[in-house]
């Protein structure tokens, strides 16, 4: 699977496609076209989340006030519990995101 | 930093960029303008890796006679100690890779 290539017809729903299942790492791509995390919905993940995106346009909220925007090629860490939301993603351009969740804190 | 931009000039040798570096794991950027591993030199890597070229073109090659040409978002995975080279890389549009150190094994 080429991480660029998107499938003919986008879901209505997001797209979580596992590349690489390790005991302590995931790696994922997600494809967004549109969708924003629901009203008042963070995300609370048990892992730190490193994630880049790789084409399109998004904005990540974090709870506690901070905010980015991100381009093409811009990338976050997300330490595990750092409640976060999606606030938007850009759907002429589809997002497509790199995503690897595991133990990632510096030492 | 955006794991897209390219300084002005590229040195001679390739760039390896830390973006991430925790206890167990290193996410890192490779920019190859030409290079190759050297005749007769082969990676033998303590960690697995997963890597995947986000533009260019390349070839990597494996000690059992294995090889794979990679275009722009092709990944591969490769063991730790799976002895590997980078055959030629894509001089005109320098290679963007993406690699992920670490102990990825499936579980």
């Amino acid at each position: 699977m080429n991480v660029f290539e998107l499938p003919k017809c986008l879901p209505q729903e997001e797209v979580f496609e596992p590349l690489l299942s390790g005991q302590d790492i995931l790696i994922e791509r997600i494809i967004s076209a549109g969708q924003a995390s629901p009203p008042g919905f963070w995300y609370d993940q048990d892992k730190d989340e490193w994630v880049v995106l790789l084409q399109g346009q998004a904005k990540i909220g974090w709870e506690d006030g901070r905010s980015k925007e991100l381009a093409a090629g811009d990338w976050v860490f997300i330490p595990a519990h750092e409640r976060h939301r999606v606030e938007w993603t850009s759907r002429e351009t589809p997002c497509i995101w790199l995503a690897v969740h595991g133990k990632l804190k510096p030492a």
